[in-house]
């Protein structure tokens, strides 16, 4: 759903994410091209990782002025600095609003934060469906105006009713999708359609207690600190590059349902900084890690 | 070596640690067995384990007035007390001085910390002696007066050291053993003399990146958090009851080095947080759980 | 409006929260009136005020088996104890649902996550009511199906606007307020009827930055963490009894805007911490200071 | 005195810090200017202040290779692009191990843990001297083995002895000052000679608890957190440009003795953070903020 709380973004700009091989004259090269052509950079970053020797960079310019129309941009670029360095690179523009679906199953609180975020113009996304394998959830959808799509999941059906999801998400355009609390895995197959681009969040400070009741195995543990991780999804269960994780002390005294109480707010909130992340094009993804340019 | 900032506790009290099959009336048959004998309570903490139904207390009370005489006082509570409810306890004296001994390997940023409190007073503890494998660190025991004993390990005569080791610790009448960074594996015969006696600081998060060079395998995984992880050693590597965990953001741009420069000053906070806890007696392991009173 | 996912309390069970100068065998009084009348007691936590020597004491008892009724028990406990040892108490019931009514004003994110929480059954609380002085967050309120009453503020009408929330609020019996960033200060002569029972969040860390624009005066200071603090509200602006304070990092790179989108998760988890703690009945308010039972 | 533990830098490169107005085309100037002549940059971190609208930089660059000879690079600099742009500019040569001053009153721990990390290499600086105006820690110093130099304050001989201070440090060429919990005021005259070069502790998160004893204010107030800061010195008490704050968390247990112990390991870290940061030269004071690149 369109949501009216959307305002247009503030300046019109453009966003270039990068990654090459680390030689010299990688920065300048870059700047030169915005700057030669009346670009005024907003926003640089850029990173090397010295073991990798791989050159990361996120750089941000206003397009008025800029004498590349923005339609060309990507071919100039490409043309004139990508081929030469042999960097891969993507751009996006300001103005365009990301497309989310989000995935549930039968937990409201990640569903409610995520939600309420972007009803109050938090998140700057459209949200135009929620996909969930059980109903218990409908009325949070209805509750914010959202089409809700219910495929129940089995054994059986699993491979069928992702195609049917799939083909919704298509139809809708959607962009990057959003697991919260969903809980079902999802084949390689459907993973592949959306690689880097379905943000989960598992209720473990990972790698510690990877898979099912986390929290249980974590009382078990008698550990001092309960942890949340949001992860890119991959074809391994609970191993896709971090985006962002945080903690929460606990003590004896805390039962596990203290542990899934405490551990909802961790979830909602770690959950929430990778999407707002995402959504300013914040993340690049390189072998199985996640640069967070802040 | 005694240190002359340890004054004399303020107080002459005892603590009693208890834990015993949950039921009703153990509060007050405790606390009445003080009362009715002129102690004043000054500290009283209990909990339930509502799973296991084990009752946990530690209460502190003070001896000035105490009706039953110092040396008496274990005998009479066992008798009017313990056997009926099926207690296992245990009494610590406020004025006897607890005696640490402190293993180490190489690494001298948890000694320096450890020393640095006790020699200025902040922990009430005797350190007669410092144990290492290496011969690294003697100047750091030797620039704050303690005595350094050197047993070089190797698979051939490690139990042969660890006989030394002992007989030494048991000469100087050795309460507990912090192993600070101390890079070796203690044998299970070594671990049950001391059975919940043996401090160790762990560089991750445990059960995250158990075993050696977490840093590495933090670094590899790409997490957001990094940890440090204080436990009682028992037969089973990393495995022990913990008693103290802290973690520190890192991000992308942090390399090995710098997750080991950030994960010290961690694991002398944590470790340091054990000892001090450890000294205050406010710990009680229950199968592989610490109860940390507070 | 009464919450459907309000499941009745698993136990019947009594609160009651004390305190009284100290002195010896109070402990002892206590338990044993709970003891001896077939009460289990399932929590009990106490502190002594070391500089004030005032005794605090939280415990809970299941009612089923207890000899004395329900409706007796306040006055045998006074007659027995309370009046012997000169203490203040309140009774609580486990299986009485409290009723909570929520003042805001424009800004919607406590009052999502208020409302989420509640919505969801996290907050076991009864919401006749949602007051404000602006209509902007009628929509929420009517998303969540409960009653939104708008009573406009001015210098001329404040205590006439308030005397007719103060006749609204009776009317709902209401036990205490949740002020989720209610921009109006509340007179003296409205605090007075709702002593200890209104808790408000504030988006500094108190005491910095009192009054108003508490990110602006940050962001000019230059400080490197922000705070939020949740507070029983009192005569004295931003001055009340702190119930909890939380932080998060902030850089060079935060911009007041940054600053203000950090702050609110914090707002959101520290006031419901402050919420769920009221709601267990765990703190209790001594001259200026809350005492948090754990 | 000079540390064994001081192995030269791994690499010989240097060090650029500027400021100055924005405008387009500052980046693309300074990583050509270093590219031109053959310098391979290893660190660059950039700033825009969107309200003052001035341009910050960070930039490293290796010098082997590097076409232009070390003691002309600034004159060149300037020529070349400092003026044009009307920049702020700094260098420093990894090569160049800074020298620090520390003055200490009678509370250890801030010396010890200075101490310990350098003498184990962890700070690569040297220490000449320490100052106190109590002979307390002393032994301290001798156990390190660094020169220890006793001036006396009153009121009367104040500027006299800073006179004395000042001087000596002159002699022994201090590049910056650390103030590790010194418990005297520096008189304006004295600070002006190390303009943002002297780094204070202060035991407060600030601006709250300002001035002498902080904790006991926060334990009055009834903070359920409390903070450190370590800022550059100014001519207004505690008002100067913070570098970097913490927190622990406190609770009504806590009497202001353990808020003193538990504020000494925050102390502890927040200054050795601040130092570590001025060290590499990541610290850029603007007005009355520290920009601190990471």
């Amino acid at each position: 759903m369109t949501n009216p709380a959307n305002t247009p973004h503030s300046s019109d700009s453009v966003i270039l994410l990068i990654h090459c091989p680390d030689r010299r004259g990688l920065i300048a090269a870059v700047t030169e091209f915005i700057t030669k052509n009346q670009g005024n950079i907003i926003y640089l970053d850029q990173y090397v990782d010295p073991i990798k020797n791989i050159f990361f960079m996120r750089i941000e310019w206003e397009l008025n002025n800029f004498l590349i129309p923005r339609e060309k941009i990507g071919e100039y670029f490409d043309t004139l600095l990508a081929q030469r360095f042999n960097m891969k690179w993507k751009l996006y523009f300001s103005q365009q609003i990301p497309r989310m679906a989000i995935f549930v199953s039968k937990l409201p609180h990640c569903l409610y934060d995520v939600l309420s975020r972007w009803k109050s113009g938090e998140f700057r996304v459209e949200i135009p469906l929620i996909i969930s394998n059980h109903q218990a959830l409908r009325p949070v959808a209805e509750q914010f105006g959202i089409d809700f799509h219910y495929f129940p999941i089995t054994k059986e059906n699993k491979r069928e009713q992702e195609e049917k999801e799939l083909h919704l998400l298509e139809k809708h355009r959607i962009d990057f999708i959003v697991l919260a609390r969903y809980m079902q895995i999802l084949t390689d197959e459907f993973v592949q359609v959306y690689p880097n681009k379905i943000i989960n969040i598992h209720h473990s400070f990972l790698p510690a207690f990877p898979g099912a009741r986390p929290y249980h195995s974590a009382y078990e543990r008698g550990v001092k600190v309960i942890g949340a991780t949001s992860h890119y999804v991959t074809a391994e269960l609970d191993q896709g590059p971090i985006i962002e994780q945080d903690v929460v002390r606990v003590s004896h005294t805390d039962t596990v349902d203290d542990f899934i109480r405490k551990g909802r707010d961790l979830e909602k909130i770690v959950l929430s900084r990778a999407i707002w992340w995402h959504l300013q094009r914040k993340t690049l993804v390189y072998e199985n890690k996640t640069i967070v340019f802040t």
